[in-house]
């Protein structure tokens, strides 16, 4: 009888409690158990787990965040923290992990598998930063929350003539900003990945103004630049009254899109699948419309890049 | 022939383009013709207007902001800007005017129809801070653009086990906060009108975490307190991981509610209706489900003051 | 000790778990227990109850539908029904009940109210057909379901060019259609209440598609006429290409908005306070913005009509 | 110099008018001329058109339908119908089109690249029925407002423990129906692809019931089965109150969703880059994350299939 116990770390992602929901019904569905892990890696140390059925996860396929909460955990990244977790999870009867979050949740699964115990990791984070996938749980979501504020934020932009500044997540990957500039047809997109000058922006949007635009959007993912500086600047430079909107942590929120729906579903059932004929150390991804596998270790080490065909279609798009 | 002319003025709002389609079909009916003004008394001032019909206001009904843009005016605050006005107004043909603003608008549309224009003001503002009518344009949108905010927050609130100090607009006007407050299901609400002490707010939250609370939502006006200290001195006598979250300019923007759409809608066609009759001077207000209508100066004099009842309604259900 | 009772009853309405809430919180809140039935006046007579406290209603403000569940009851119209209640109630302790409902949950609650039971009615139906209150649970989240639903009718209405009949609910009493007619923009409202000939809704279509309109929305409610032969019967008089769409039964779900939320919350509190204060066999009601109370048989009394200034403002606001 | 045409045919898509806009930018980016062709094939026999430039797409990326209108025509489908369609097409100095719509749509773009005219096809259909690409416009859009309607049909469903068959589109294709169910946690899938029984349907239901479940979400693709008689003969097999939804028409509307958004961006600009580089005769598809082109023939000889993965996790998910 297999026992696989279920854990949310990190960032919460919109999708995570939809991949839960697939990792218990698969794993019901094949005659195992399941344990939920409360807490992440914190409350694996803590033994904080309950067992989960059918029942456990009926109605939290369309609810934002995780029901298994989650948490930061420093205690984790030891050899001691690691020994305590294992021994915890063999002390519950638990045979193989799986494990949902970001790139710091995969290297601590890659090191309970080290350790002996299976486990398979699930891409969980709204920042689409994990280059070895073409798309992680959350990040639809987070592109759609940004994609209506930026809505919202242009009525008021359109009604007062102002340009807007609008924060976006992504302190290393300027995914968020580049998608959500795309599908709300911001001006300029500002992202870590890419170089750029305050001056090149602003005498783009004198040209756009000069041809009769009558307001600006420009998104910026937090690694990119320091906001309210640069807010300044293009407001000196274009004479244009120009605001800055934070959108912060409701991108973290909400209840997770079509699209995070079906990738969580589909990724949490494979896990199991993974798990069932024997497989172990790996992370799910999607490449195309295809789920894939590759080992965790591979998975962290391909470095996430920015398109550059989204890139050129936002700059052609903007004119 | 009547002309009226139809401005807006001062902060956008959700619904100034269903009141300003509703004056322009309704004048029309009634054999009026309409000119609209664009960026508010700025605009008058620089005869900035053109003629509308039935298909200018086609397809607007569901859109935020206001086509007829919106702006600040210094210039208008004084004899010769009022002088002006005037002459520009009837070197247009214009008649009479429809004012859509909040409360710097209505004395703007005072002075107007002082100096001898006949004038309607309507409530068009997100604030709900005209003591004088129930409600005001904008304010049902503002507050559901909060409560879906505030959704997404306790996502990821509760996924974390942490407090959310979340600040929505109201200078010296806490019902955004009230309002959105009960319909969020928020633990507290601060407002400008009301004395409060972190002490006892952060006892509160300490007794709910004793009784089970994982998440707390706490909503601010923002001219009740400086978030940011507020924020901090209350992570500190909690010792719960506090974040603060500023929804802002969102809560200006959007498709207007249902709510909205109808008040804006019965708003504008009253103003119209008004003139036709030969009132003039006075702001359209709702009283219950009634639409009222008093002298502009009578309706600036009425005191704005907050729900007693939803206060403690707010306070009850928080427990 | 007061231990209160709260049921709902009829068909379900968006916001009567906001009033469900709002009764047991406030109830704690004052010292007092609740039972939940279920399954509205047949749970009753089968004695399906538990104790409900502040926890039992976290969560709920913001869903649809009724976690009290609803059902319609043919036994308890019969004084064997009401006496088989009565001694259910008292077996269990409970010494007042609230009832959440539409005209059919008012009698019950006035029966039970008349055979000893201190009972308090709240208004929770989706037509909005009491005439002794302003508005109903439930009223504007339908009539948002439908405005939501109208906007993606014209999507494809305004591409296809084609003309749509858009059926709502509304058996006796034309609210839905007319008010979410107004929001909407419908260039037609057929209700109940109002004689009208589909030659001279085609007339007019005529006249409208001479004037330019390339789109058609009709809101038909379900009581006004047979809306199959009447979007043949258009069709052929317009030679304009109509297709009927039906709104259904997902008029009755969905979140409650603010308007709804604020209103169920309100009523729910209110009706814990009568009771305090030893009212009962009272209707809560909204006037303007005045909670009323009235005693249910003349609440049941008042006929409902429809509004004669929203009805003349949708055909002003067609044109 | 070129001029590009573009069109929109067959049923309307949530994101044609993202294609359209991204076809009209990149093309003059690139220095080329557009012209919109109204109605499809119908319009281009008309010789209905009109230059487009950067502003004629302003603010239609959020708009559902089509703003170049769309229709069905007989007439295009013969030789002389291609013959006038060429005519008229060179007498306004076109060189290439681009034309967006489903199956129908691309064998009279490859009837117009054949007769001598470049043209581009795009998918731009709801029921991704195309089976050369992984996605076609639209359809995310469409499963998104029938998860959104299945949500509001829960609520009711649960409050009333009544069963819901919800009818879909999707004639000879069960996509709408799989993914929409695997996002909503439907208990059932009826698709045109896979045989099935409603006595086996029941059973599944009754054990449920057994099981504890309290509500059944049913969806059936239109094609799979006539949902009036299915309705009927499942309430009878299981005596629980069953209830027909038909969603209809809505699900061709509404603003289009990130993911339609990005997709149609992203085709309609790689339209313009094919006819730059001299290409024609293709369609545009998605296979994973990758645009791919594939000449029209090949592209409609592709047999479209259910995923099976998806079909089973449908079951899996359901218990």
């Amino acid at each position: 009888m297999k026992r696989i116990g279920v854990l949310t770390s990190g960032g919460d992602a919109p999708g995570m409690n939809a991949a839960i929901r697939a990792v218990v019904r698969t794993a019901i569905y094949h005659g195992f158990e399941v344990m939920g892990v409360e807490r992440g890696y914190h409350g694996l140390l803590d033994n904080m787990m309950f067992p989960m059925n059918s029942r456990s996860v009926s109605e939290i396929l369309q609810r934002g965040g995780t029901i298994l909460k989650t948490a930061r955990c420093e205690a984790f990244n030891s050899e001691e923290g690691i020994q305590r977790a294992v021994e915890v999870i063999k002390s519950r009867g638990i045979d193989s992990m799986v494990i949902i979050g970001g790139d710091g949740s995969f290297r601590g699964a890659r090191d309970l598998d080290d350790a002996g115990i299976p486990t398979i990791a699930i891409p969980g984070t709204i920042d689409n930063d994990l280059g070895y996938t073409d798309l992680t749980i959350g990040f639809d979501t987070a592109i759609t929350t940004v994609m209506e504020s930026v809505s919202k934020l242009r009525d008021t932009s359109s009604s007062h003539e102002r340009m807007f500044v609008v924060e976006v997540m992504g302190r290393n990957c300027g995914d968020i900003a580049l998608f959500a500039g795309i599908i709300s047809g911001a001006e300029e997109v500002i992202v870590p990945e890419m170089p750029f000058s305050v001056k090149e922006v602003a005498e783009r949007v004198n040209i756009g103004v000069d041809g009769g635009k009558s307001h600006y959007i420009i998104l910026v993912a937090e690694g990119a630049v320091d906001p309210y500086a640069f807010t300044e600047e293009l407001e000196e430079l274009t004479k244009i009254n120009t605001r800055l909107a934070v959108i912060g942590h409701l991108q973290r929120g909400g209840s997770p899109t079509a699209t995070d729906r079906l990738l969580a579903t589909r990724m949490g059932a494979r896990a199991v699948e993974e798990l069932r004929i024997g497989n172990s150390g790996v992370a799910i991804g999607l490449k195309g419309n295809v789920l894939t596998t590759k080992s965790i270790d591979e998975a962290l080490a391909v470095r996430d890049r920015l398109s550059m065909e989204l890139y050129r279609l936002a700059e052609i798009l903007a004119r």
